[in-house]
């Protein structure tokens, strides 16, 4: 369910969305969707209230169809709001101006606080965005498991603080991607599905002003928003901000990581992969550049969350039955945070799903160190012979001298005497094909494809 | 399981950890205990290698004998560990030279790279001070639940803003705090339980040195060290350790919200409640100081945690097979986090347990502002009658006149017509008895505390 | 200088931004800011490149012309910054079109970067936001400076860890927030001064297409833009932005503190100083309450800082000659961290410059400890008679006793034997006159303030 | 002037801290130097004291005395320091045991409060780690200005979002390295000389046991310590600490960018740099590797400092005359940030003084991308023939059909009709030749290296 001024007006959007907000997250934590979620909050206590038996049903009709009415001016709301510390304060007052009963207008926003409304709408707000956000985590994470799949016999070299180690696949990296992706979906949907609560306290979490029809009414409107029934109020215990805040930290994180491969594997040095949307990561100046937009996109919306993270953790400390500021310094981080972590997904999406793969370049980058990343494996051949430390030597030893002679390590391996004593030419051929020393990355494909299929309730093509 | 050197040698403590390294989790992230985690990996890793069928269980057990010898030079380790960017490598050495047994001695680390035995042991470290940390968290919600058993009919103003607002009972907020607690632990214990895994995937993530034993040698490891088996290893995919600092700077915020209210209750004009610590809490120049020591501490330990959630945050951008410094940068903002958020837990504890309340003086205070926290009730009773604007208006003008004749509230409002009209002196007592403004405050205490006896597995005193 | 667009179209302001985006800076971060910010600048380079002789000033005065023009499509541009990773490619593209001269259509944005752009407009954003927020700082500082003075004398209870400690004044109190005050304010104004500089490069930070010419073009730029003129280009080099994170940052904390005194002074039991703003503060359910808005809201925007100052610093690692993403993370967090100190700064003016002080309720606070607060002085007093340690002990048991009894502290002290013995009345009741114990408050008041008018060029009222 | 205990016990280290705590910056922030500065502030105090008038000097020599004495058990202050909420008390207590003269003994910490030795002290530790940090980064430096004095004319891609975009020098890059080193250490130094300031308030802020002195007392202090004379008590005007940490966070990212170079110019695809320390960097299981350790573990340590900064930061809002929580929040992240900036510092030091730079490397990869560097020149140089929209689209067609036929661009672009026209194959080759399209790179180096040696004092060699 998206807000409903999504169709009636287009949001303008700012000069670094295109970047900064990709996707649809962007307009569901809007302002205008910030005040649709208010809106439907006061609605749904008007109705809840009404089948608790506070007042008649017609009463919360009339509150209702105030509340459908979205002409109100957001910006004025916004600037009365500095004279109570909130905006619910000048909304209550509009729609209750716009209630056309009089006996109605009296029940608008009956026994809430301000703060009431508005945590009701930031979980209202969360929930829609982070349909949203799920929805791209999942397409990213299905175009990282396609890669996986076709790309588990495609030879990559394994890159271990930016060095080439040993030979790996493309598709077991690809996995990798996918497996924190997928994590991060598991998590955030946990958060969705059980942490995201119905407010309703009153000015200090008594509900006094309801009588004894407190938890009736937080029951209805639980059912009527969708959201869970919490056991008591929880204006000043924080945790369920903190969990959502944590989960998109962690797919922010999530996200930038296979982003970073992709600029990294984009390097004009190693070329093993690009973006291919045409007419996208030109330059004005630079007629030659393709500059690997989306990743380096995701990258930009990603690094702007762990500091959100902290500051809605900071703001747990929340003083008595309602805090004087804290709580009033998590409205913008956290629609910031959702947006941000929205826009990573939207762009990693767009990424992953139109990445090009070039399976020769990297079986030629691979085979650039002559032989180097199989020193571990020709080591460990010449050591039930030599034993494990002078294996180890000779295999240095030739490295070294690889690089001061610039033959390829292979050949001037060969050339050694202890090596020639005990390795046929084949042995050696076998030793430095990649090919064969791949380990269980093949096993460990299968293994991460099964358990996103498992999650995604679908087959592998 | 504690790490065993607790019981060898006493931990000499620093400057500053009677404050900041309160309780056991303190000695649970001591170097000596990293080590011993890294040791324990390297045994537990030889054992599941014979297991596999890569060597004999003779030399396993070799190797093990040489890891139980914890008189390795820690100093040393970490001098040495310069040169290779990790004290793994020298560990190995030392390990190595250990072993009493030439063919054991061969096998030692086998197929493992450093960052395996470095991770798998951060998982034991996280887990061992997890078992800790979840002790003091349960005490201080227990301590949390019987407070607010014990005081669910104790009146205390509710303040909102640090003003009072309207009634409410000790017993309630206390809940609160419990509620806040208890989710922080369930969080914890889930991310315990199931995100604490084994990490073994070789130089890049395809164990190709152990060919086809490596998803064996994964799962006979993780059962012996009693951690998750992975489904892939999972060198740079962070969302494990994303999730642990998530869970733990939730549970720092959890815990330093009971604390700032402990502080503010403790202030000399409100002195609701004190830490009833004999001999704590004095000031060398103030004779007459009675310093709430468990709640100030237990804030500073917390408000350390958001900063280092961020880091760890931040370092989930890692490259490739295995990252050029964003994993380095783990190690100490993770064992920082769980220390001072351990320490926060562990001050909680002490402060809840030993928590003085002082009723009368609630009851005082509340009445201090002469039946204000009663106006919304008043002006609700006077609604029917006069219309809720006029109310509203009424109630308001008696409170502004109460404060500049300094006047009780209730007495300037007995004295308006509108209100000798419509209310008898009865009805006026009545409504200003704050015990029957309660609203559902003991339901929501109710529920609170079946939620947390469910959980604890406890019936209520 | 404003940006020229406040005149020709009211910014509408967000649901939120009453509160979270008070004062001038909000308008000066706008969208509609930066976007007449990289007007300027593209102007700016076309002047400095005719000035260099690069081309005719006719051609520099017809881009200029078109860059006058802000008809441009905000919201399309945005939208457009995605195929390229930044708004300026299609800005440039704007531009041209609208050059009526095809010579000149030519020379617009020449040898320049998108960075060099956005970059040159991050400082003029900054330059004119730090100058709105410096007069709101200043005029807060101003504020404390008059309570200072108009309080040295007004006794108040001295407050450590929330407790009453010693005697201090009130005057003392806000000259310490105008201390930290006018230290971000010293700092804030040395980084505009000489810290916000022109940025151009080209592609690389050669200034390669403008030959030789490309010194001279940087320092007309600098002279026309009225920034400092760099040594070199700066493209990753981010110490600049770290300086004004910093900077704000420190100013945050500076704001928020005397915020928090205010949250806590105005507290129902405490109720020494409130804000004198009529209509502002009140609550739609409770009709008594009078919360500090102001102080509240500006803790509420302080709050959000370190956070964002976090993610500034992380992106300071930028790759090679232009970064990918870590630039880019910056645009929205530097905007984001103007304007939430903006808003506490202007909310603090506001705070304080309304602020209304009941000196007689200080000084019943202060008395309401029974003496305690000077338990230390008649420690001192009895120390040469009765040996340090002793007459500790004596103060202390006295001051346990008046708890225990409830009597106040004076009277238990004055009945103790030893006591009698050393001190006569009137030695007693000179020692419990808290005014005799302000040391050197005034003192210091007398310091603070002349360093405020040496800083302000003004003389004390 | 290094903590005198540094001679007497050699520190041990911890397991880590051959990583991330290099350099004398870990021993300068130890608990034992922490112990060392509070020491030294009480003998200060004693001598001011004395000094004053408030007691015989004789009495100040015997307090100092005591305070020589560092057999003090740290560990069992530290556990201590619990009762009173930090380890000044305990200290206290053991000095006052030590000093050999009754009459001094009770004049041992007179007047001052906790805070104000643990502040002082803290200034100290700090302005003693700043000179060795100072010192490290003023070598790193250097040696990144002789890099780019010695590479003034080494050609080398200019990489913009990691993708070739024009040539330049790596002596320009080294330049820009320089730059940022050199404005963390100016701001640095900066904040060394003038910001680290005495703390001495007394309980509150007003000196008032030390009758009229208490400004003398400071004065001698500052004296005696070498430490700024403060206007008045800063106990919760927290702007020196900001300052401070605000502008290490800045060193941490001045020196992680030349680190995050080196790491990526010393790919195996890129090769370009190495770091040239014999024996370090290798790997236990890949006999080939050679990992820029030193690199990676600046990156490393300077990853963990802007958490600690926004930390730092949010301990700002200290309530009233002594923060009750805020304070002890900085106590070890203030340690944390000097000794992993400290390290960074270190570190990168140690890089750049062994780089190893390869130029011949540098050109071939320069030149692979088959004149695409050169693009822009070349358009440029068809543009007043062509005009320029005609010459960027023959240069990208060119571009494109460079890639697609694998031939070089250059050759692409000679075949082109429209450059045949127009160019001379003497022009082309002399628009390809990447030497003579370096722009102003040489004037940058002069301008920055000149203002190097203006800082330093000294004279390029």
């Amino acid at each position: 369910m998206r807000p409903s001024s999504s169709t009636s007006e287009p949001p303008s959007g700012g000069l670094f969305d295109g970047v900064l907000a990709r996707g649809p997250v962007r307009e569901a934590v809007a302002d205008r969707a910030w005040l649709r979620a208010m809106l439907d909050v006061e609605a749904a206590l008007a109705r809840a209230e009404a089948r608790a038996g506070l007042f008649p049903v017609e009463a919360a009709e009339a509150i209702a169809r105030a509340c459908r009415d979205d002409a109100l001016d957001l910006a004025a709301l916004g600037r009365d709001a500095s004279a109570s510390g909130n905006p619910v304060v000048p909304l209550v007052r509009a729609i209750t101006a716009a209630v056309d009963d009089a006996t109605a207008a009296g029940e608008v926003h009956r026994g809430a606080t301000s703060q009431d409304i508005l945590d009701t709408a930031a979980m209202l707000v969360a929930r829609r965005a982070l349909g949203s956000l799920l929805e791209d985590l999942d397409a990213a994470s299905d175009a990282a498991a396609a890669l996986a799949d076709a790309h588990r016999g495609t030879l990559i070299a394994g890159r271990t603080l930016l060095q080439h180690a040993v030979p790996t696949t493309f598709g077991l990296k690809a996995a990798g991607w996918m497996a924190g992706l997928d994590q991060a979906a598991i998590r955030l949907d946990q958060v969705r599905r059980t942490r995201l609560a119905v407010q309703l306290g009153g000015a200090a979490g008594t509900l006094a002003s309801l009588g004894d029809r407190g938890p009736a009414v937080v029951r209805h409107l639980a059912e009527d928003l969708g959201l869970t029934e919490p056991v008591q109020p929880w204006h000043t215990d924080r945790t369920r901000v903190a969990e959502l805040a944590g989960a998109l930290g962690g797919t922010a994180g999530a996200s930038a990581k296979p982003a970073q491969d992709v600029v990294l594997l984009s390097q004009t040095e190693v070329a093993e992969v690009w973006e291919g949307v045409a007419g996208r990561g030109g330059s004005s100046t630079l007629p030659h550049k393709r500059n690997p937009i989306a990743a380096v996109s995701a990258l930009a919306c990603a690094r702007q969350a762990p500091g959100l993270v902290a500051t809605l953790l900071s703001a747990m400390v929340q003083e008595h039955e309602r805090a004087a500021g804290a709580w009033h310094a998590e409205w913008r981080p956290l629609t910031d945070l959702l947006r941000t972590v929205g826009s990573a997904a939207a762009w990693l999406r767009d990424c992953l799903e139109h990445l090009e793969v070039d399976p020769v370049r990297m079986r030629a980058n691979l085979e650039r160190s002559g032989g180097l990343v199989l020193a571990e494996r020709v080591a460990a051949a010449l050591a039930p012979a030599l034993g494990r430390l002078a294996a180890h030597d000779i295999v240095e030893r030739a490295s070294a001298r690889s690089a001061i002679e610039s033959r390829p390590f292979a050949q001037v391996l060969a050339d050694a005497p202890e090596v020639r004593a005990n390795l046929t030419a084949e042995d050696l051929a076998a030793l430095f094909d990649p090919a064969g020393y791949l380990g269980s990355a093949d096993v460990f494909v299968d293994r991460a494809l099964r358990a996103h299929e498992a999650r995604r309730g679908t087959a592998a093509g």
